[in-house]
C-alpha cells in the first residue's frame, strides 16, 4: 500500500484529502497532521485522512508522496524536520502560494535523494481551517507545478496526476515566474482587500459606514478575512513582485483621483476598460489552450505509476508528458525573450 | 387606484417591482418606462410592471409615486421631463447611489407642491439590466432615505413605507451625510475594483496572468463589472468625498508597500486588524439597532395612507413616525458634533 501524508490540514490540505477519496485513489493510505491536533480531528472526521498523526516525524514515516500545506514560512521547517527522516524517492510537494523561496529552501535543505515538486492550486476560499473544505474546490483550477532545478521527470509527473486527480489543471511553471504572476492576480488583490478594510474601519465613522456597506463592500473585502499569517508569509516571500505591483495600483488609483477631480470623458473610458477586460476574463478567455489540453487526463495515463498497482506499463506515456512539458516551458521561454 | 410609475427598469427598477409585487400590495397599478423599450418590456414579462409606457410622460400621467431608477446623472433630465406633468401632491423619490446633487435638482426643477423624497436602497449586483432582478434583492438591507429641507413628513413616511414593503430597513440620512458615509463603503470599493482591474490587464502577462486568476481575484474585481455609466455619474456626482477616500486608500497602500519592503511584525498586526474588523462588521456588529428597530412594519402602520384605502385613522402613528425620525437626526447630529 503506497502513503501520502498531508502536513497541515487546513482549508487546502484537508480538502486535497477529500478530493484524493473523491477520485477513489485506490491502496493509498493518507495520513494527516496538524499542528493543531482539532484541525487533524476534524480532517479524519471529515473523512479527508485515514489517519491523524501527532507529530511530523510520525506523519511521514514510510510516505511516498509528502503535501506540505501550511503557511509559506512554515514549509521550511516542515522540510527541516521532515527532510531527514523520509526514504530515498519520496516526493515531496507543497501548496504554497509563493515558490522561489520555497524551492531555494527545498535544494537547500532535502537530501538528494528526495524530491521536491513545488505546488501551488489556484483555488481558495477566504474561511480558513478544515471546516471550510471541499471535494471539489480544485475543479477546473489551474494547478502550478513548480519544479526544482535537479527534479527528475517522474517525480514532475507525479505531482501532475495529484493535479489532475482532484480535479485541477497542472501548469508547469519555474519559481520566478510563478512568483511574478501570481503577485499581480492574488497577492495584490490580497494587499488591496486588506488595505480597504483598514482604510475604511480605522475611522470614527466606521460604525455608521459599516451599516451601510452592502454586498460589493463585502466582496471586494472578502480577502481581507483570510489567514493574517498566510498573507505576511506571502508578502515576505515575494517582496519586490508585490512591491513593483503595489506601486502600479498606487499610479492607477492616483490616475482615477486626477479624473474625478477633472470630470471628464476618460473616467467613464477607464471604467469601461476595466470591465471590459473583467467580462473577457469572466467568458474564460484564458481558459486551457492547446498547450494544457494535450495533456493527458488521470484515466488515460492511469495513476499506476504513482499509485503502484500494476506496473509501470505507461512509462513511455510518461516520458511522453516530460517532453511536452519541457516543450512548453521552452515555448515560454521564447515568448517571453 | 393608486399608481406607480418605475422610470428605468434596470436591476433596481425591475427588482423594486417585483418586490413591489410580492409584498402584495393591493390596487396599486406599476407603470414601467425605460429609455431601452427592451428594458421595460422584459420588466412586464418578469411581472414587475403592469404596462410598459413608451415615454416618460406617459408613465407618470396620473402617478400618485414616481420612483426614478436611472444613474444619477439621468435623475435631473427625468426630473425636468416629470416635473411639470405630474398631479400636485404627488411623490417622487430615486434610487441612485449619491444623494445631494439629486435633492438640490428636486428642488431647483420641481413645482413645489410636488413632494421629494431621496431614495438610496444599499443592495445590488455587478450584473446590470432587468436580467438579474430579484424580488429579495432588498430583503433585510438598509434603504436610505434622504428628504430634502422642505418635504412633508408625510411624503418621508410613504417612501419609509415603501422600503419596508419591498423587505429594506429605512435609514435616515441628510444628503451631505449619505454622500460621506456611501463614498467610503460603496463608491471607493468601485473605483478600487475597477483600478484593480486596470492595473493588471494593461499589461503583456495579462494573458498568462489570468489563467492563474481565481476566485480571489474575481471577487475583489467584481464590481469592475458594474455599469460603466454609473460609476462616472457617481463619481461626478460625489467628486470630495471620492477623492477624500482615494487619498486615504492611496494612504493604506503605501504603508502596506513599506511594511512589505521592512519585512516586521507591523504587516501581521495590519492583516489582523484588517480580518477583525471585516469579521465583527459580518457578524453583524452594525445592524439594526435600536434606533430602527422601534421603527413600525408596514402591517402595523399600514399602507393606508399610501394605498389610499380604509382611511388615514393612522396618521396619529405618522406624525410619532416623523417625531421618531427626528429624534434620530439630532442624535446623529449630537454625536457628530
Amino acid at each position: 500500500m503506497d502513503r501520502i501524508a498531508i502536513i497541515g490540514t487546513g482549508l487546502i490540505g484537508t480538502s486535497l484529502g477529500l478530493a484524493l477519496r473523491r477520485a477513489k485513489v485506490r491502496n493509498v493510505e493518507i495520513i494527516g497532521h496538524d499542528r493543531e491536533p482539532t484541525n487533524a480531528s476534524k480532517a479524519r472526521k471529515l473523512g479527508a485522512i485515514d489517519r491523524m498523526a501527532w507529530s511530523i516525524p510520525d506523519a511521514v514515516e514510510g510516505a511516498n508522496l509528502v503535501i506540505i500545506a501550511v503557511p509559506v514560512q512554515s514549509v521550511r521547517e516542515v522540510l527541516a524536520v521532515a527532510g531527514p527522516l523520509v526514504n530515498e524517492g519520496t516526493i515531496v510537494t507543497d501548496t504554497a502560494s509563493t515558490k522561489s523561496d520555497v524551492v531555494r529552501w527545498a535544494e537547500e535543505i532535502l537530501p538528494s535523494n528526495v524530491h521536491f515538486v513545488g505546488g501551488h492550486p489556484m483555488a481558495g476560499k477566504e474561511t480558513p481551517g478544515p471546516d471550510g473544505a471541499e471535494a471539489d474546490l480544485f475543479e477546473g483550477a489551474y494547478y502550478c507545478i513548480v519544479p526544482g532545478r535537479r527534479t527528475p521527470r517522474e517525480s514532475v509527473r507525479v505531482v501532475a496526476d495529484l493535479a489532475q486527480s482532484v480535479g485541477a489543471i497542472p501548469y508547469f511553471l519555474d519559481p520566478q515566474e510563478h512568483d511574478g504572476l501570481v503577485a499581480a492576480v492574488s497577492h495584490l488583490p490580497l494587499v488591496v482587500s486588506a488595505a480597504l478594510v483598514n482604510t475604511v474601519s480605522d475611522t470614527p465613522s466606521w460604525r455608521e459606514m459599516g451599516k451601510l456597506a452592502s454586498s460589493g463592500f463585502r466582496d471586494v473585502s472578502r480577502l481581507a478575512s483570510g489567514d493574517p499569517e498566510m498573507a505576511r508569509d506571502i508578502c515576505l516571500t515575494n517582496q519586490e513582485a508585490i512591491v513593483y505591483w503595489l506601486d502600479a495600483m498606487i499610479g492607477s488609483l492616483t490616475r482615477y483621483k486626477e479624473m474625478v477631480r477633472e470630470g471628464g470623458e476618460a473616467l467613464e473610458t477607464a471604467f469601461t476598460q476595466a470591465r471590459v477586460a473583467r467580462d473577457k476574463w469572466l467568458r474564460g478567455e484564458f481558459e486551457p489552450g492547446a498547450e494544457n489540453e494535450q495533456l493527458p487526463t488521470l484515466n488515460d495515463v492511469v495513476g499506476d505509476f504513482f499509485l503502484g498497482s500494476v506496473g509501470r506499463r505507461l512509462l513511455g506515456q510518461t516520458d511522453e508528458v516530460a517532453k511536452r512539458i519541457e516543450e512548453q516551458q521552452r515555448r515560454r521561454r521564447e515568448e517571453k525573450s
